[in-house]
């Protein structure tokens, strides 16, 4: 089937993207940094969303629907936010075409069609979010506000690459209101574990919870958590980040309420997002030079049964067993293709389905058929199984869950190889540059030195772990003490 | 709770922006022509989305996702699908802001940064959807193509009204494409009763299948399908369209195949879309002067249970009731809620639970508890019965259903009297005036005369209906002889 994936060792990056195309999960559009999610990437990234929608609404938030566009004046509102933006921005300020006059058949912008004021395509929603929360905040009975919203957001990065960094990206956006301080910074915590508990669960990566330095964070945020992976190359990738707003938006937008003493008080806020970058966490964190390695809880198709047959009476035969199987998975929940093309031989299909990364694939051919038994191969460990017919059935819930577990241990484990305590900076470049993975050192806490060490080791502080033990200790770059060990790498 | 709804009769417009609002569903946003969708009308937007979902899987569908953006010179390359949506745009001219020098903290577009090639906001994806296809598209076994997208689309509307017609709203878009004719116009059938059957099953609102004349064909379309709905106020409201696109985008952007033969074919193509629209009709063909009445299909909340209690003890022995009754029916799979606030009184709640139309209510008092009963009410009628508390739990699914149907009885009850069979122009005229509704009349089939009709009665052909009878007549504008009725009506 002509996969040529260039292999990992080769060149990762060129591995990614050769994978990212074959397996047919998305494709550069012909509009410069957008990319086309193709259904079988799509089909992933609604396994997220239902997975993630239904935590936030177990933990009481609900989803709304605010406008694409924010007026340049309620942008520029909270001047940090609009700072750390504004260089990124699609701005619309026309609303007609009309026909061109010098070319017969083509279409130019109405220069009559000026917009009095223009408008911003939102990179986030925050500003328009908080000038709507104005309307609905008054007493602290309107509070807490937990309101989701799932939708499309631009910034105009001029380096893109598919799903990790792309002009139009689709996520989700968290922005919830509060009467007190502790409840926001409570809401925040509990939405970085929810992502952590996502992460893990479902996309099987194990993940570092932490806060970002004061350079790293949202701006606009007093504080940004966020919950770092590590890919196979050793790079970190941001999968997530939750951000205590303090009343820097209720501020910037005038949102107070009335407390139970009759008093004013502005209200706190928090915001917190994941996108569709962590279809490229799962590919980078899993996937080998045969193709994905999908986690079960998110795989569009659980098992796949391929029939191998030399003719029609062959496949008859074989498919009575097959949709027998396929049947009593399904009744239980797995979604089971049953592949039974016969213009293309086995092996392509067993090279197809890995490519595609489905978790199970099982194969009946005739002499299973006089012995009883199938073929199980699974794809995280290329195992393969001889099972008996009338067991196989009860016993795939079993192997997915297995599956599921080992590759999140393989994660782990490799995780922790990649993971290197220094205490020198000739040690840090050394693991940086013959390594790579997460270097845990002491930092001094300046801005200073997190910029002078980006600057000569393209490596940044990915987190202040929130499990970081109290350890006196010199940072490496300065000297200058340091209470405990922070997070750095190269990353995504 | 100062409902303050305006009366149906007094003034039906300002009736249906006030419920829209109290009712919490959606609001103008400070963004022009863009609405906020609020919590709740955001959860029966997601109910739709739910069931529709699930039919175009059903019947065979994928969903993707394409780019917000289309470049201008990719936009026009259909020329009557580009000039029907040229004249209401949002145009990106710019991808950068920067610091305004005039006005400190202010910012402005970045003169520096002007797009080489302007990007238009899609109001629909034909253009870059067809332009993505021919990379997609070479042989016949690349055929059918099936897909649809959940998104955001923008048309420059100049009059807008909340869920009706909005600058930016939700919707779906289908997008197929295909071998022969046939099978492309079965497609688009196909999509129509679809979507009729959503409409009718789920939103009990009766529609006409018909298909458009040529004046209010989609701008690209060869044949445009429509499901007509009618109003309260006797008005039409287009509920979905379905469009046999021919070879048009096939054309426009050189898409071909090459078939079974060998031989190079161009493709046929379909769209269908339905959109947050479909909220504004719900709203509009059942809600009443007291707030919405929602059909249980796509209710939020099935069953509010409200206690009646004077103290503490008296609430505790009614929840005990309360949410045993709450137990069965969510483990039958209705959302319920059991409203124990106890700052406000029942009759409040009741009224709440009215505008927002929760198909039944339940209340429990201590009074019930010695008899061993409840009241149950059912918001379309109004009706309030007493039931044994140990029977409602297994009495509630049948009386969800019945609501159902009786909500699309009433429905189909109120268009069967609002249309009327007319054989000439006054008579026409004299039935738009004074009871509106559908017209049933002959017409010549000129657009001439449709042009005509609906300058001077702003009535328009909704649509020339599937099932229409062949009948000789002549029409009532021309006198010319005509083959069938069509259906004229005032519009949304």
């Amino acid at each position: 089937m002509g996969k040529e994936i260039t292999s990992r060792t080769q060149d990762y990056s060129q591995w990614y993207i050769d994978l990212v195309k074959k397996a047919d999960l998305a494709e550069n559009s012909d509009v410069r940094g957008c990319m086309v999610i193709k259904p079988y990437g799509y089909s992933i990234w609604e396994k997220m969303q239902q997975g993630l929608d239904k935590m936030f609404k177990d933990t009481g938030h609900v989803n709304a629907y605010f406008p694409l566009f924010v007026p340049k004046s309620m942008f520029e509102a909270e001047e940090k936010n609009a700072e750390g933006f504004a260089k990124e921005c699609a701005i619309v300020t026309h609303y007609r075409l009309k026909s061109d006059p010098a070319h017969k058949g083509k279409l130019m912008v109405d220069p009559d069609a000026k917009l009095e004021e223009e408008l911003v395509v939102r990179p986030t929603s925050e500003a328009i979010i908080w000038s709507t929360y104005k309307k609905w905040i008054q007493s602290y009975r309107d509070l807490p506000l937990l309101i989701n919203q799932w939708a499309n957001v631009v910034r105009w990065e001029m380096r893109t690459r598919l799903f990790l960094r792309t002009a139009e990206f689709l996520w989700q956006e968290g922005h919830t209101a509060h009467a007190t301080q502790a409840e926001a910074i409570a809401e925040t915590e509990q939405m970085l574990n929810v992502y952590a508990e996502f992460v893990e669960t479902f996309m099987a990566v194990p993940v570092i919870k932490g806060r970002k330095s004061e350079g790293e964070r949202f701006p606009g945020a007093v504080d940004t958590y966020c919950i770092e992976a590590m890919m196979q190359d050793g790079k970190a990738l941001q999968a997530g980040t939750s951000h205590f707003l303090g009343q820097n938006f209720a501020d910037a937008f005038g949102v107070n309420f009335t407390n139970k003493e009759g008093k004013l008080e502005k209200v706190w806020g928090t915001s917190w997002g994941v996108s569709t970058r962590l279809i490229g966490a799962l590919i980078m964190a899993h996937s080998d030079d045969d193709g994905l390695v999908l986690p079960p809880k998110l795989a569009p198709i659980h098992v796949v049964i391929v029939p191998i047959f030399k003719n029609e009476e062959e496949l008859s035969k074989v498919s009575v067993e097959a949709n027998s199987i396929a049947a009593s998975l399904r009744k239980l929940g797995y979604a089971v293709k049953f592949d039974n093309r016969d213009t293309l031989k086995p092996g392509f299909k067993f090279a197809e389905y890995e490519l595609k990364g489905v978790p199970v694939r099982i194969a009946i051919g005739p002499r299973d058929l006089e012995n009883k038994t199938v073929e199980v191969a699974r794809r995280d460990t290329k195992e393969k199984m001889v099972m008996k017919i009338d067991e196989v059935a009860a016993a795939i819930p079993k192997l997915l869950d297995d599956i599921q577990t080992n590759i999140y241990q393989k994660a782990l484990t490799f995780r922790g190889q990649m993971t290197t305590t220094v205490d020198t900076y000739d040690q840090f470049k050394k693991v940086l540059d013959e390594k790579g993975g997460f270097v845990l050192a002491h930092w001094d806490g300046t801005a200073e030195t997190e910029a002078a060490i980006k600057e000569e080791t393209k490596a940044t502080i990915r987190c202040i772990p929130l499990d970081a033990k109290e350890e006196n200790g010199v940072c490496v770059y300065s000297g200058k003490p340091s209470g405990r060990r922070v997070v750095f790498a190269r990353a995504y």
